[in-house]
């Protein structure tokens, strides 16, 4: 009987390869087979020297592998007794279907660990000097999916003005409707807002403005395949005005201003 | 005249020293003076081999170094030329005060960076097999500083009833408030909680049950030195029952069941 391999569900952080932690590195160094999903950079896979290394999805709008697929991949490489890493964007249990996995390992009677990595919620603000909390300001923040109204409406609806700062993950194309219901719940028309796109990659841009602008705010047609982070709240004003010192130069522009690493 | 030295804002992730990114280890690996705060574990601060380390705070009742001292001694090292890590637990712009450091830096001229760090507020639920978000029940979370009810009554008291996972830092002493408070507000009693102490250590031990049962929850006095992170919503469903297969190993008690890392 071949004993059980086991399966560590990994984040791959925001995308820097530095921004994994140790024990990630390792995992990925160690395995004989990674699952990792499309939007995981070419050189955080690459830290996976000898695994067998498999694309499972997703890139929006594009064929993917099934979620079953990818379970039963994993299911058949651990009861082979492979040592398994299925790489997930940010961490795996934030927005990422994580947690799926997780319970389908569980049924299986796979043995699993979570490494868990930075989610892109946190670290995107974080490039650009944004923190979520600050004392004065923000003693709360609140992450939500973008992707449709069924999954933030409940919170945004609900939630007392300005009461937490709001962090928004894929909700580039449905920011404009974010913006009118904050707005028409009673959040001020002068709220901070920015944008972070391309968060810790080469790409980083922050745009940053009024909660009245956010609507209309468009990436550049050269920006337009990297992901994006929306922050909203009185912590938003930190993006390019005093974010990460040397490292970010800024430029105004109508309805607000960008700027990038540099 | 000295060049400017810089300073890294570090996040030390929740406790193990394999969860810390490769960055942060680098950077205290490379620095010459670091300030840790008080809670951060030793042989986290030991990864600082060569440089002059300084705790500085701030463990609950006990006298800590004042935030203005902290900023004194980061700017002054840093006009001598040093490089400079200040590490702080968990993640710095997470209810840490690294933006306030952030903003002294910048006004003083210093440059400075950010180290992102796995903020307990997603670890700790992570390491008790708990998303905070999972399709079809929970696409948004919410973590409040649990400290004082100013700081979480704003969000709690108007965030529609289960609407978002809520997760609860620094809130042991007042889970009671918070628990009555989410049921006033129209949170079934039964809605699953958890609360996870000292997560991501040697010590971690896992309390799930239900909202009702939260507030009479109390860690063992062996435990009472330990952070704890709450959880309440669906998902918090998954901690001992399903989380990190065979890491767990659970008992029931009346009120909840209990679970150790094993």
């Amino acid at each position: 009987v071949t004993p059980l391999g086991i399966v560590s569900l990994v984040g791959a952080g925001p995308g820097d390869p530095e921004l994994l932690t140790v024990r990630a590195v390792r995992r990925l160094q160690e395995a004989e087979v990674v699952l990792h999903d499309a939007l995981v950079p070419q050189r955080v896979v690459d830290l996976a020297i000898t695994a067998k290394r498999l694309g499972v999805g997703k890139r929006a709008g594009q064929p993917s592998c099934p979620e079953e697929e990818i379970v039963r991949l994993m299911i058949r490489a651990a009861r082979r007794g492979r040592r398994v890493v299925r790489l997930k964007c940010g961490d795996p249990f934030v927005l990422g279907r994580g947690g799926e996995e997780a319970l389908a390992l569980t049924h299986a009677g796979i043995p699993y660990e979570v490494v868990p990595g930075l989610s892109t919620a946190l670290a995107a603000p974080a490039a650009a000097g944004i923190p979520v909390t600050h004392r004065g300001l923000s003693a709360a923040f609140v992450v939500v999916s973008g992707h449709a109204p069924a999954a933030y409406a409940p919170v945004l609806d609900t939630l007392a003005p300005a009461s937490a700062t709001v962090v928004i993950l894929m909700g580039l194309r449905t920011a404009g409707d974010i913006a009118v219901r904050l707005m028409a719940h009673g959040w001020p028309r002068a709220t901070p807002a920015a944008v972070i796109l391309g968060a810790w990659t080469e790409d980083e841009a922050v745009w940053a403005g009024a909660l009245a602008d956010l609507g209309d705010y468009r990436p550049t047609p050269q920006q337009a395949h990297l992901p994006g982070t929306i922050v909203i709240g009185a912590t938003a004003a930190f993006a390019c005005a005093t974010g990460q010192g040397a490292l970010l130069a800024g430029m105004t522009r109508g309805g607000g201003r960008t700027c990038a690493r540099v």
